[in-house]
């Protein structure tokens, strides 16, 4: 078993460093937190330090010390599949699709929650959380209950069937929102203060986050420490393209691949206020939004991991777009056609506003690309499931969750 | 590139030998094949043989030679997971799941597909096909699709809906069977005779079916090379059962592993042919059979594979159990909530078996376990898909075919 190589928290935006333990921000400035590790032992050792399959043969690079608390139902050590077929569809040189719909419960979600529910083991929590358009709930739930922890699922009573089903599964504790889903995210929040239950949410928490770092260290290491010139990430609030952006430059700090890929942030156009604040230049504002077909690409207000992928953007020559739900829809036809990958909406909105940029020229068709599709295909359209529990506003939730914690 | 180890193709009844070839039966006697490979070699390099991950690490055991015509979407890998929480409830020393729910489209079937479709590149075919309840259909569509082949994928009209839309999806040439299922199979195999396309049925071909042998090799490597004391498979007409028990004794002759372990067959009730015959000591009998929610297993009669699996329970001391569809649907709950793993009830029959038969006393707790849990929870309910072709007889079969492939 290897040794994480953790070091510290460090604030992104005021520089503060705070020793490691569960703290959601800055104590200085209330900033976002990340990781550090020990770059000289990474840069001393190099892959070499690495052992095992899956998402943990990237331990040293994960905030989970204990080997007892690295919880797993066989996560990453997804396939990054060249797609000769599509490339030409697109009319690029090299495309490969980084395909996270085999992790086990079908999105790159499954990584997160690996390390978000290990860390709700090493601080002692008995209960995670998070609210959910349906990835995120079935995914924390599933670790959860791998770990033997409690999980309450938050989810918007408009989530579609099928993940509904997923979820009813996989918890015992499935809470239904027939609010407005804003207004659940800001009750759902104040709870987390509480501390009743660990924060699984993709807002604050580093070491939940943290896991999906390793979606770039095994798109490098199948690429034999030489990544694609250019990577498609999907955006809602940013937690997979923000820490795909990191582990990129944390390879090329301990010197393990020799440049950073350019990142592209990737967003439904009924969801897009990165991507048009980033083509403006703007200031990021938060948009009303309504329904898209990808549905975890569903945020209004990405909030402060918005203004981080922003400032990554921006400091490492990025891009953005976004494309249109019909787009969205014919490059899941596409890629199923063209290659048999049978991905959600979500998950190929990179491949759509790939599709988009190329044909806009924005995009230079010589270089070689990694597109993330980031959930499968298997989730969409199904029966409501037969059992739950509604809430409507911040007393009922919080009702439901002491009898359902007292239950326990 | 590793080479392939296969030499010849053998018959399962009288024991003639034929060389390496497109050939679905004996031509002596009309009995099944198996391919058998070079054991000196095997036997002389061990596992350092085996290179690459996926299951086309096992391409020394399997019996494609070209690594070009070797198609993948990243099937095999998939997680062997020991559940601590599940034993305890089954009251087992220790049970392991290898959960095949990660595969590409979500199945067992994955690891068939490849060799079937890799094996139609081998000999020159342009076209595949398959009669299925949903899940072959849409994983030999899929690997069709990523070869650049055409599919032929014909289905029942009562298939479940989220399996008709991810076959809708993967194939330009879906066909939704009208009259009754047995008489579907009887008239394709007319058509395999014609050879207008490669046959991916689950029935006579040796090449795809050894595919899903992989699945041995890799319980065994996870394991260390010392598998389980007992390994419970599902057996529908037998395919997933028969490629583990030939893997394992392939893997024992060739001295990789000590001794192989005991198989137990798993059935579900309403379907459960093999099991009676081999419960009963009397011979194989069809059954006229109604729905079960293990759709996958929905086999009445299983054919000359089905006598071939009780020939391997016989010699092998194996044993064999049928589940009630009510107490599939309570061991799918109960693995997503023990263990958070999500199945389909085709999936978690084999989990209801040996849950069964521990109760019963006729098998021992003492002993370690594994189940091979077949697919994904996350098939499970949805709406039709829009686009299909109907037919209703033989005819009107073929015409379909015809004008299909003509379209190509």
């Amino acid at each position: 078993m290897t040794d994480s190589l953790a070091r510290e928290l460090a604030c992104i935006d005021c520089g503060t460093v705070h020793p490691l333990g569960y703290r959601l921000e800055c104590e200085k400035c209330r900033g976002l937190l990340e990781l550090r590790y020990d770059l000289d032992v990474l840069r001393a050792r190099g892959p070499a330090l690495l052992a095992g399959g899956g998402l943990w043969r990237y331990a040293p690079v994960l905030p989970i010390a204990d080997p007892a608390h690295r919880v797993t139902l066989g996560e990453g050590g997804t396939p990054l599949l060249d797609c000769p077929r599509l490339s030409k569809v697109l009319g690029v040189r090299s495309l490969a699709v980084k395909f996270e719909g085999a992790n086990p419960t079908g999105t790159v979600k499954d990584r997160s929650s690996a390390t978000g529910v290990a860390a709700a083991l090493q601080f002692g929590f008995t209960a995670t959380s998070v609210v959910s358009s349906g990835n995120a709930g079935s995914s924390i739930a599933a670790y959860s209950a791998r770990a033997g922890l409690r999980s309450l699922i938050f989810a918007y009573a408009r989530a579609s069937a099928p993940k509904l089903l997923h979820m009813a599964a996989t918890t015992a504790d499935l809470v239904l929102y027939e609010g407005v889903y804003d207004d659940l995210i800001t009750h759902w929040d104040r709870l987390v203060e509480s501390r009743l239950f660990f924060d699984c949410g993709a807002s604050r928490n580093a070491y939940k986050h943290e896991g999906k770092k390793t979606i770039g260290y095994e798109i490098a290491e199948q690429s034999g420490w030489r990544p694609p010139d250019v990577v498609v990430a999907p955006v809602a609030v940013g937690e997979t393209f923000i820490a795909a952006a990191r582990g990129f430059r944390e390879m090329r700090d301990a010197g393990w691949i020799p440049r950073v890929p350019r990142m592209v942030a990737a967003q439904a156009t009924r969801a897009n206020a990165i991507s048009r604040a980033f083509r403006s230049g703007r200031p990021l504002e938060p948009l009303k939004i309504g329904y898209t077909v990808a549905e975890g690409l569903a945020a209004g207000n990405p909030g402060r991991k918005g203004e981080w992928v922003l400032r990554l953007l921006r400091d490492g020559r990025g891009a953005a777009g976004d494309a249109e739900d019909e787009q969205i829809l014919e490059a899941q036809r596409t890629l199923a056609r063209t290659e048999g990958i049978w991905a959600g909406p979500t998950g190929v909105a990179t491949l759509a506003v790939l599709g988009k940029m190329l044909a806009a020229k924005e995009l230079d068709p010589a270089q070689s690309y990694c597109a993330i599709v980031s959930e499968t295909g298997l989730k969409t359209e199904a029966a409501p499931p037969s059992r739950a529990a509604t809430a409507f506003d911040f007393d009922s939730l919080e009702r439901l969750v002491e009898q359902r914690l007292a239950r326990a």
